[in-house]
């Protein structure tokens, strides 16, 4: 079976990390060379990469790349606390920090620059390896679902696909899995507003990835269900809670509580990473306001080619933009998992062993 | 106590009807002088006008333009095919026409234009009078749910408002009648994907009847619903079924479900010509489905000013664009006509005694 091991975060010749500028996405594929510890905070703070996998992925780096300019004790310190800043929401982003902080105060100065590089490149190999892992589960689940001739509809929502991760990606890794089985598969994307993830990144990846699909408006998610053309939803996840509460993209909670009114299957597809045991339940995570400008402009190509911002809102009219919202756990079937697909409760969470 | 009745649509000195180009909103505000058949029926299909009550009154005109220019019974007939064929969905284009046929049909050609014009000046006076009856009784229902010192917290969908109608809206027009009685209120105001009708024109109409509020993603619905941000949902509708059933914009039906989830009520405005007897549940109702374009791209103000398209979708993805939904009888607290408040049942429906 061929794999879709291609990387999103790779080393140029001369080891620097190399990524994807996902702002600019779908309509031009730029490399990024993140040769510095502020290049990596700053592409996770612009979202020129994004997705939790993705991020922890790029702080590792963030912080091979400050040990490589100053492996000093505040160097070190420093680095930590620039890259844990960027992003408030995102648990893999302590995650990954913590691992390298614990790697590096066990170094001394002289070989941290090295043995930042090594574990910023554990973390991308776990991460595909945990990936795949994901998609082997989760593939044997959906399986079940499947009704030849018709294809297995699924739909997600953001993207948790590749581009969100080292290689694979969460939501989509049992997709790909399927679809290199040859299984017939179809993905309603939706577009996910304000950033559109869906329409741009999702269908962009799918497309790469010869999975066919059709982008829809998130508002049409529900019509689709009532009209049986849903055979389960799969979304990523940004932080898990000890209860089985899913943070996620915006609207990921509209799309739950239409997938239970029909009863459509409603998968979370996560690295047990993403598991925030000190967090009790979803409402206990501060949920990251983002700029108006999200939702005020949307950027695409004009019709001369050129990647342009344009205001979509009324222009005097003030605007909320909650970037992630909470689905309570008795909304989610199965929380698929590398270890594993276990149910959304305290007590198959718990069993997990995690810290 | 002032009313909000600045009309839509109008007559001009020389007695054509005129009326603001809402494809240009909330951008610039266009006038559009109504001077044919063909200029009624372009403006119907292509969206410079909108909403089920301001479609039917432009209907009307059009109709009296037709018998302005030929009062022949083949122009007739040739004018009402015309007029109906232009939107599929939407009721109050025929329940129009047929009031408009009804009176044509008796007058001798000769007197065709003059009462052709009648019958369009009573159609928008009806819509008038009906809306402000609308605005009462949703007051009412409103104000009970009133608790002081927090304003009133609504939020509605796409744009059934002032600029849908001929003058108040429907599920705005009790959010104006509260306003002009100094309640305090705030309407949450979803962007509505893919036209974004709530972003672009109820924003705009808010903003210009000074009545606060704010623009969300429609994702963003159901955590200002988990928050308790919401205390009521008002939407209007673009046809009722007999059972009880919302057909209206696409996404109505997730704001739907997640007000049932929190016990928020959820409010449907419309005027008793919503109402289609002959349809006896929404499934019934075929669901217009409409441009790619309008989920590729996005109309905006680009920062040199000008009104701007972009795309937002993967440039090589399919799309599928539903205009509407359907959201079960169940899912509706009460609905609000100009007779008064009903319950979304066939019993309820049944006893306004309509055709």
């Amino acid at each position: 079976m061929p794999v879709p091991e291609q990387r999103t975060l790779w080393e140029n010749d001369t080891g620097q990390p190399v990524t994807i500028d996902q702002t600019r996405l779908p309509f031009e594929r730029h490399e990024l060379v993140l040769d510095s510890l502020d290049a990596c905070a700053h592409a996770i703070r612009s979202m020129q990469v994004r997705g939790a996998p993705l991020i922890g992925a790029v702080a590792g780096w963030g912080m091979a790349m400050a040990m490589r300019a100053d492996a000093s004790d505040i160097a070190l310190r420093a680095a930590h606390d620039t890259l844990l800043a960027t992003r408030p929401t995102a648990v893999n982003l302590r995650w990954a920090l913590e691992r390298c902080l614990q790697a590096l105060q066990a170094a001394p100065p002289a070989v941290r620059a090295q043995t930042a590089t090594f574990t910023a490149r554990s973390i991308c190999d776990d991460d595909v390896a945990c990936n795949r892992r994901i998609g082997e589960h989760g593939a044997a689940l959906l399986h079940q679902l499947v009704r030849p001739p018709r294809p297995l509809q699924i739909l997600t929502h953001c993207n948790a696909g590749r581009i969100a991760t080292v290689a694979w990606g969460t939501a989509l890794a049992p997709v790909y899995w399927l679809s290199h089985q040859q299984t017939a598969i179809h993905v309603w994307v939706d577009e996910t507003r304000p950033r559109n993830q869906g329409a741009g990144l999702t269908a962009w990846e799918l497309n790469d990835g010869g999975v066919a699909h059709t982008i829809i408006a998130d508002n049409a998610a529900g019509l689709m269900m009532m009209r049986g053309q849903v055979d389960a939803v799969i979304v990523g996840c940004d932080r898990l809670t000890a209860n089985g509460d899913v943070v996620n993209k915006i609207g990921t909670y509209s799309t739950a509580l239409a997938a239970a009114a029909h009863r459509v299957p409603f998968y979370v597809a996560l690295p047990t990473s993403t598991i925030d045991m000190r967090c009790a339940r979803g409402l206990d995570v501060p949920i990251e306001d983002r700029d108006d400008a999200e939702v005020t402009h949307v950027q695409g190509l004009d019709d001369s080619g050129q990647i342009t911002r344009v205001q979509v809102t009324s222009p005097t009219s003030p605007v909320a933009n909650p970037a992630f919202d909470i689905t309570p756990a008795a909304l989610v079937t199965k929380i698929i998992t590398e270890r594993g697909c276990i149910d959304a409760t305290a007590q198959d969470i718990a069993a997990l062993g995690l810290q």
